[in-house]
């Protein structure tokens, strides 16, 4: 494909891109395919001889279209939202013609020198205290790899004697993590958590104690910022305290919670972050930024470099000890060019269009739970701190529990199934519950409005259906 | 930024974009920027409120284009490729516009499915073994962490007696990979290497006998096929008769030099390769698809799963049971849409496409080569099976080493310093030696001319320089 073609080519996805973004909330929020109907639509074999961007046009449109599922739906409130944005989009296309490996300074040094600009422009956004120094990671699974793989280091010679923590309501990317970094079952405790689904402190210093009587190393906590089932909040502070008295190292998991740190009313969410030994959020999630961009953050670099520091004679430049090489920061060596869309979103957006936009999410998150508090069929089981409300249905006075949940998933599939909106389950305190996750770029009240009552009236439907024997 | 404006902004992207590519040969193919001069440029804090697109394109144009090395520059020698390409670029776009994470099959079922097919389209375009499933991981170095870990977990309880193997000339990523997994130095073995550079064979089965006698149980084996700093052939079927024997796990890492088996005649490369238990290779080198896209594939997918496998209540969904959930197959949990820069690349350029390119790059790298043999003022010191030739310069006859690898290392500075090609360098044997990667997908017969005069004409003044005492 030659320059020319290329131009009129680009020219022609920009509108197909701006096409699908015009048209999207149009569309069914998730397929109604199944299992291996995209693929048997596909050919075996590559082609032998090359094909026109028509034919890949129309067969992006007519069959893999047709199976995907809209992240970016204003009715999308899956999981949590991982948001594209326009001017994280444009910085994309730039990336990917650019085409730069930014895994030294002298590889890349306006993608290296952004990533650390960047890196102190979120820092100073959320308010971070000062002594940590950030990096891009592709997620916050593989940053928390990375935070444990240093902690762990910080022990020479001891690993099977080392315990490590966290929460029974942490992600299930740091008990992965944990067995990757070779620990077994034996050395992992899960420490309960409080009615809101918080760690409990006293339950962590307990454990530790215990630990180190039986010849135990506690090496390592995780605390989370809002957890995935239901956005608790780990009691950072005090966990902290435990960690600096303990000399364990304290790993923060703010995934999705710490872009909420933009608004100065949602910054004590943060406290006692100043006890973290690394710290890692999401800007893809809930700053705007295209998917993958994590944003990891530590306080002894040198310990960072132990673990991930390598010097190869042929990675070798006249710049090493004058620079930053971020391929010693984490386990890739290549990196793609992941700061330059951070600065074109904190740059077209603002901090202010950021906070507006988180405060509007929270708002609306607020109001739904209301809406949910307010009607006995429905019961929220978890605060709301920030844009997910938890809820399950209520069946009948004092019903099986059991038979409620299978109501609840129900009800959730029922919904599900109308394509107007997609929302996702998990289970808290046992029981099966609804999540509502409110950060859609283009959500609108309206959207959750239209998300309330297709629940209601779904609920109300399966409610007489299950009344009649259905 | 609303859609209107998108898309004004988008065209406007698109004709930058193309403006580079037809541009960039033009450009030094490095920059002179002095470490910190880009950062200083830079507002130490993010802006309060939005500024334009026009302020942002103003300053990539004047504040980061002069920082950037151009990996995409025709006379780009350096490394290994990392071509991007325009039907690459097209779809980086459409991934980036449709947002989609694609770690479960509901969550992205076109993706996930066309990941499938496109894995199976690789295989089918180098001639994999039957009973090799693919995925896509980011990088062969996340992917080689990935095998380990997965040959680790075969052994449950007895990590610190497990012994694992690679050659002296292996990647960095191997000995990294077998740190993060926590094996201890004592437990790593470096295998000598041939007058090629290729691992011995019987050393490494020496090594796994003298490990089985000292009560240590051998584990795993990295095999490389074109090994970083000379593309070196590790000999896979040797190894391969060993590691079936012992028991061994044998992760192939062909990085840069699996590509090649895109060509009938390569494919011989491969040879062995049924008794790889895991295999990378890297698109984003030498296939045209842009950075990051590694092609990971493995023998025993339920091993890999065990390793990597999670399911908590919140990712459930009600297809688990039917699909594939690449979130199961790596260390990350959310994924890009990756699979769709192959779909778009292989079926633009098609196989005899491919073919044809790198058929032309080991072409001019055996010219290349030719060149360096017939000159007395240059050593060719390696084997030349695909796109890399390694030389250094002969100072005079029976020159002292330490001075000539001075004199090389000299050379490589003062012909990077022009800014009119990139080479970079490594060490064989001990010795100082300049890489000349040709697989740039804009790499002309005359960019390749034009490096050659320049090294000559450099050393040639570099030689009168230190003859008159400089």
């Amino acid at each position: 494909m030659d320059n020319p073609t290329f131009r009129q080519a680009g020219h022609r996805v920009v509108d197909w891109m701006a096409d699908y973004l015009e048209t999207v909330s149009a569309r069914p929020v998730t397929p109604s395919v199944h299992p291996g109907e995209i693929a048997r639509q596909l050919p075996s074999k590559p082609p032998e001889d090359g094909e026109s961007l028509d034919a890949i046009l129309h067969d992006l449109d007519t069959i893999l279209m047709p199976g995907m599922a809209h992240w970016g739906h204003p009715r999308w409130f899956a999981y949590f939202p991982a948001n594209t944005s326009p001017p994280s989009i444009l910085a994309e296309m730039v990336t990917a013609t650019l085409g730069a490996q930014c895994m030294s300074w002298a590889t890349a040094p306006a993608a290296t020198e952004l990533e650390q600009v960047m890196m102190s422009w979120l820092g100073e956004a959320l308010g971070l205290p000062a002594g940590l120094t950030g990096c891009i990671q592709d997620t916050a699974s593989s940053a928390t790899l990375v935070a444990i793989l240093t902690a762990r280091d910080r022990h020479a010679d001891d690993h099977h004697r080392l315990t490590v923590y966290t929460s029974v309501e942490a992600h299930s990317s740091v008990q992965k993590s944990y067995h990757l970094a070779g620990f077994a079952p034996g050395q992992l405790r899960l420490i309960p958590t409080d009615d809101h689904f918080a760690m409990d402190p006293g339950a962590l210093q307990q454990a530790i104690r215990h630990d180190r009587g039986a010849d135990f190393i506690p090496a390592a906590v995780v605390a989370t910022v809002g957890t995935t089932s239901s956005t608790a909040i780990d009691p950072v502070r005090s966990i902290g305290e435990i960690t600096a008295r303990e000399d364990l190292w304290l790993h923060v998991d703010a995934a999705y919670g710490g872009s909420a740190a933009v608004v100065p009313e949602y910054r004590h969410l943060l406290d006692g972050l100043e006890y973290a030994d690394s710290f890692v959020f999401n800007p893809h999630k809930w700053l705007l930024v295209n998917f993958d961009c994590s944003a990891y953050y530590v306080r002894d670099v040198a310990a960072l470099h132990r673990t991930f520091g390598s010097s190869p004679a042929y990675l070798a430049t006249q710049a090493d000890t004058k620079v930053v090489n971020y391929r010693d920061w984490g386990i890739p060596l290549g990196r793609r060019f992941r700061a330059l869309k951070i600065w074109f979103v904190l740059r077209t957006y603002g901090l202010s269009g950021l906070r507006e936009m988180i405060r509007r999410h929270v708002a609306l998150a607020q109001e739904f739970a209301g809406w949910v508090d307010d009607d006995p069929h429905f019961l929220r089981v978890a605060p709301t701190p920030l844009g997910l409300v938890c809820f399950r249905a209520i069946l009948a006075r004092d019903a099986d529990p059991s038979a409620e949940d299978r109501f609840t998933r129900r009800l959730l599939a029922s919904v599900n199934r109308t394509g107007r909106v997609h929302l996702t389950s998990t289970e808290l305190a046992g029981r099966a519950v609804m999540r509502m996750a409110i950060g859609g770029r283009t959500t609108t009240r309206a959207d959750v409005v239209a998300a309330w009552d297709l629940i209601r009236e779904r609920a109300a439907q399966d409610r007489r259906a299950i009344a009649s024997g259905g």
